[in-house]
């Protein structure tokens, strides 16, 4: 039987929880694949710890150079992270002519054109199903299934982190730092979280949806990323009265001559289907105007969903590999020839609906003031709660939600409404989204 | 450029959507496969009727040989569905060297080794996303995505038809007839709605499913299959009061040594995604032991999502011919000699919690005689709603919900209770699912 050898860097959480699968499914990887799947190198800077997986001694190297020069390696896995050394690992792979499978999305996001090109350059097979959303198969999907398909939108709920965080907010009602805190205790959130909370994490993915959907390139920089680190119980507990749940959501929406490529905290209708996907579980939607609308739902992390994920590529390339198809489906899907440039919009110039929340001072007239100032700037206001009575002298909460309006429009008017002497406090802005 | 040249026996309501997308994403499969794909001929018995879509004169053909014999032609795209003659013309084109795309499920579920094995002989591709859950991207999934993945069970559910007609049950209260009547009125329904309503269309499609997630073969008439017809707006109604909807559900569950497959309409707890998949959508659930849990949703049939399913295939199929990788993909994903055929569970021997809706007289020491039955055959309670008093002489409905049972002793416990005095009608017995 013919044998596929892989050399795996990194062997941290996921590193050992596809060294774990694969040791009890190899069997059922022949069956599929038709050879065996060998694992013949493991770098890591720590070959002392045990991950409780059965590895043996002469597997284990502190050098990655002895893996990514081993004549033998077929396929080398990336499960290090992070831009450096990563992606020198993946160049330094792909010049010595074997294929990578990367859960890496902040270097696709980051460094994509160049190892896609190297990918491109010498023939070479890219698998990274892992780097967004675990175990959905979405990368695959987009590459494959949908190749006939004209998307209009793709994104989602793209970080588990996040969104365990905000339904511990929704379901429990904790505020944010107790709901993270929990999270971390629980590992569903690194004990620095900047990157999911903030958006960056969800942001590196949907670029990597974007290229692939509608075959551009994307400028990282580019897309407006929001976190929910503002997020409070009140916005959460407003959500609800107006029939909404807030989620952080990944957007890519081709609109004419650009995409509206953005992250940021949105509130979804209770009754969509994105609204209901809670806990650490994420969900892509996938729009066009044949097949309506798709969503894929999963679990977006840990170690065996990504470990699966990472072991699906392994296969497609071993297949490729068996069959003298590497290069069979170019890295974004389109060819290289046809990726064409398509401008990311400002996110001044989008438009949507929006929940604003104020807090102003509990007295005749403020609604009227504030709302002149939204007419002035062609917002209208579709429904407002203004619930409590000022008891402690720190202004009452008045919450408003708007028809469509230009981002560029509110944001105008927030800074006028903001310098008012009846509003006690910066206001806070929540855009609404339909979940697809 | 190179060409992909296709042919399509069958212009009908899917045949015409793909034809309709074709036209219209031509460019974008161009830029994506590197290859223009051209419609060369299109057989179908009546070839006067406007489909609404541009096609020249001599591409239409009423003889499929001439287009099976078509010396051009790459992929035949099989959209005539039924057994024959459509057997037939896959496996000619197969024997002239032709790959093929079919959505037919009755084919391939009845007749799938005959049509699987050809295609091995021949080295060639044979595409069938279309034939489960239209755009969803399942039969791909399967095939590549989760090609490391020991599957635990799947299923979901896959007719838009039941799923659209018990859905207006539940949502507007109509009965089973009223539904069906407006389901066919919208073009949701055929005229003959048996296969649909009565399960069997599901039944084909989980029979693929079986095949492709454990690598087995299926013997079609070993599947349990029971359909909706015998779903009352009581039942629906009960299933609410227990915090449960009614859904048709296809499953495939590997139980040990032998697999639970079988078709029939479950209460699914209402929080669990899949009771939320409403109207005619479908939902598929895939389930193993590391990445726990995907659910796919998306439009299951349909001129223009099965369009883009057949497309993506016509795409996949294109890319293999130019990198001359046919056969690259076994047809079900495991090689030839490692499918082995694992036995279907009968019925009886299965486990799981079941409604029950009798029709009892209204008078004192009728649950006790109930159960008794259920007890003296192992089965115990969950709970009980009995509501109504007996007005009319008919005697009342007694609803009990059990725990955990062997679907043998239910169905000797039924055999008895419908013999007794005070049961005045067959009771009717629903299974519960968790829906994964």
């Amino acid at each position: 039987m013919k044998t596929i050898r892989l050399g795996l860097i990194g062997f941290g959480t996921v590193g050992a929880g596809m060294v774990k699968i694969l040791s009890q499914t190899n069997f059922l990887i022949e069956r599929r694949l038709g050879a065996a799947v060998k694992l013949v190198k493991i770098a890591d800077l720590d070959i002392k710890s045990d991950r409780g997986v059965p590895v043996a001694r002469n597997v284990l190297t502190t050098q990655a150079d002895e893996l990514l020069d081993h004549p033998e390696i077929d396929i080398v896995v990336e499960l290090i992270g992070g831009l450096e050394p990563a992606r020198s690992f993946i160049l330094k792979a792909l010049a010595n002519g074997k294929h990578v499978v990367t859960a890496n999305k902040a270097l696709l996001a980051k460094h994509g054109d160049e190892i896609f090109s190297a990918v491109e350059d010498k023939k070479l097979c890219l698998g990274y199903e892992a780097s967004v959303g675990g175990a959905i198969p979405i990368i695959r999907s987009l590459r494959e299934s949908f190749a006939a398909t004209r998307f209009k939108s793709i994104g989602g709920i793209v970080n588990g982190t996040a969104n365990y965080i905000l339904s511990q907010m929704s379901d429990s009602g904790r505020d944010f730092d107790t709901a993270l805190k929990e999270a971390q205790d629980k590992g569903f959130a690194e004990a620095d979280p900047t990157f999911d909370i903030e958006g960056t994490d969800s942001a590196h993915k949907v670029a990597i949806l974007t290229r692939l959907a509608y075959g551009t390139g994307v400028n990282f920089d580019d897309i407006y990323t929001e976190g929910i680190s503002g997020i409070t119980s009140e916005d959460i507990q407003y959500a609800g009265d107006f029939g909404y749940r807030i989620k952080l959501l990944a957007i890519s929406k081709m609109d004419g001559e650009a995409i509206d490529v953005r992250v940021h905290p949105a509130m979804i209708p209770a009754d969509k289907p994105l609204a209901n996907v809670g806990g650490v579980l994420n969900a892509v939607w996938v729009g066009d105007e044949w097949m309506e609308e798709n969503i894929l739902v999963g679990h977006g992390a840990g170690a065996l969903p990504t470990g699966c994920a990472v072991l699906g590529d392994v296969v497609e390339i071993g297949r490729n590999i068996l069959s003298g198809a590497c290069g069979r489906v170019p890295p974004l899907a389109f060819q290289r020839s046809a990726i064409k440039d398509i401008a990311i919009k400002n996110i001044s110039d989008i438009e949507c609906e929006y929940f604003l929340r104020l807090r102003v001072a509990d007295q005749p007239g403020v609604l009227s003031i504030i709302s002149g100032i939204l007419g002035e700037h062609s917002i209208s206001i579709k429904s407002v709660i203004q619930k409590d009575r000022d008891l402690d002298g720190n202004g009452v909460p008045l919450v408003l939600m708007t028809h469509k309006a230009q981002e560029k429009n509110i944001q105008e008017a927030l800074l006028k409404i903001n310098r008012q002497e009846v509003v006690c406090r910066e206001t806070h802005l929540i855009r609404v989204e339909n979940g697809s």
